[in-house]
């Protein structure tokens, strides 16, 4: 027996031609430790566009119900040359109801549940998950499950990152998005200083609303003394960093070098013996990221992500980490949507034109069956 | 009784006024751990190079005998803010005879003997040095001995540091310089595969003629495939890089990335899972480091400079690796001098337009005493 639905795939051609579209699927039967998910939500994330749509012309592609041909431009084309003529999945996240289930005790328990899962084929009627990676959802409705992977566990792994490296504190630059406030909700529980970032007032006022300290806007006058002031308070010598592109890790290792040189008695040439550290865990700026040679040499920066963060840490951290999530996913945990669509919904102008842009506050549900 | 000799001095006022100047000094008495060291040789160093002159403009200073009065560019004045108004000493390391010593034993042992020191004040006719840092030279004569300290310890530095990260093999940058040649030589004392990154084909030659492998010239045009085929040759994940600005590190992540992701069986929108490190050790660029998102996250760079590396290492490494310096100094770890100077005629024009550029094969000596 195989089960058939609708899925979405990305092919990128080596000429650079980017096509999404949806296609009738077969589903095998799950084998071993795997399930099969009737998806019911998946979150759009910014981790899921870098494939789905990557920084290809949506303005001027061509629309059509189910389908969006585009370019991708250069350099980003031979770039990406890893996938050419591939048909790829897409979809990190969702929830849903196992519907089959391979031979596994773990498997054959999670038959007839909801479960949020992790199958990277998110964006489909039905997929095919592992069961080590599955939470059972209980109460809780496939909307409220659906984002329960990946911004709750990154957010606790900025926690579990900064512990594990001895940083008291952390600064994050772009504070106001979804998983920022999570970051914000953890910290204020475990009493973690953190340094909030945004770049508009009504960010500032949305951290503001839910008890926020160190909120610091990048577009005011006196930005650069404000940062200062915010990591001179808290100590944060430690930070992440969605943006990737431009000045903005510059900016914080400078403003951090100039609280620790203030502290200091005598001139070094070197800078301050201060080590500052910034992770990059995200590209919304696909520019270069530029290091000025501002803060000698005490400093690292260095990519972050989710999958090899979990593959190296202990496995009592992990399970402590999903039973965190599991316990507060309405509360801590919540993502709040803007719009639900359809699978053919995502791939309207109106729709993947608005998600792409990454706004704050404006994430997209993928509801597979309407 | 105090000492009196001249000293090099250079001040940077905050309207960007720098002053480099000889000066007549009075020298303390040595106390405790001290010795008073009669300097007979320093050499000229990238690393002193940057609180000398730093990047003012050398070209329309003025020069009077023993005095060199230049403007200092922006933003680089506003960026040395910590030293402005003060008169810093310059030269971090040389060699000569000790004349006077503090009352401890160590000190009091080096009394009349020729040793290689690291005083931070070494561009003099005397220096105030610690015992702990001097190098007995024995039959060694003061100029072999004058470079036992900065280069020698950074490049056997690189190799711990590999060692200590699990890196099995390097790859640097700016290969032919006076420590890339060290490192040539200590990578094939200790079968250490060294990629080797040149900019001219005479470089490539000095390298080639040292029985040096994987010598890669950044001018070719095949360059990238060359670097390609060198990192697959070697599993050079790890390098270091003394030039700073521009795209070399960029460059190096993306060969690096390219090799790893080639032995890859299915595309990821992560990039591949190998790890790539770089560390900056020196700015000769003093332009941004720029970073394009054509790597994955799977990258740290970090600063690396020798005075931490020392001070975090075990002090059973430190002195296998001063002993290995002494040991070899005429050979492995052995400086080439393109001149000699005094103190004044490291003031000229001529000298310091030619020094300033660091240019592989051209390294000048500081004779205080003519």
């Amino acid at each position: 027996m195989t089960t058939t639905g609708k899925q979405i795939f990305t092919t990128l051609e080596s000429d650079g031609t980017l096509t999404v579209e949806i296609a009738e699927t077969q589903f095998p039967d799950p084998t071993g430790n795997q399930v099969l998910v009737k998806m019911e939500a998946a979150p759009i994330n910014p981790s899921d566009l870098a494939l789905l749509t990557g920084p290809s012309d949506l303005e001027n592609a061509q629309y059509s119900p189910g389908k969006i041909v585009a370019k991708m431009p250069e350099p980003f084309n031979s770039g990406a040359k890893g996938r050419h003529g591939q048909r790829l999945p897409v979809g990190n996240e969702g929830a849903g109801e196992v519907i089959a289930t391979g031979d596994s005790d773990m498997a054959k328990a999670l038959l007839g549940k909801r479960v949020a899962c992790v199958p990277g084929t998110a964006f489909s009627q039905y997929a095919i998950a592992d069961a080590t990676m599955c939470l059972p959802l209980g109460d809780i409705s496939a909307k409220d499950g659906a984002s329960a992977f990946v911004n709750p566990m990154t957010a606790l792994g900025f926690v579990e990152t900064a512990k594990a490296e001895g940083a008291p504190s952390i600064l994050h630059t772009a504070a106001a998005s979804n998983l920022g406030q999570m970051l914000v909700r953890i910290c204020q529980e475990d009493g973690v200083p953190l340094v909030n970032i945004v770049r508009r007032q009504e960010q500032a006022d949305i951290l503001k609303g839910m008890g926020a300290e160190n909120i610091v806007n990048s577009c005011d006058d006196d930005f650069m003394n404000q940062l200062r002031g915010a990591i001179d308070a808290t100590d944060a010598f430690f930070g992440f960093d969605p943006i990737g592109g431009g000045q903005m890790v510059d900016t914080c290792f400078k403003a951090m070098e100039q609280v620790a040189v203030k502290k200091m008695s005598e001139y070094s040439r070197y800078g301050s013996n201060q080590q500052k550290k910034m992770y990059i865990y995200g590209r919304l700026d696909l520019g270069p990221t530029m290091l000025t040679p501002a803060y000698g040499f005490g400093w690292t920066l260095s990519g972050w992500l989710l999958t090899p963060f979990l593959q190296n840490a202990e496995m009592e951290t992990v399970l402590r980490m999903r039973q965190r999530v599991l316990d507060n996913l309405t509360t801590t945990f919540k993502s709040n949507y803007t719009r639900e669509v359809t699978l053919e919904g995502m791939l309207e102008k109106d729709a993947v034109l608005q998600y792409r842009q990454m706004r704050t506050g404006e994430k997209y549900l993928v509801t597979p069956w309407g």
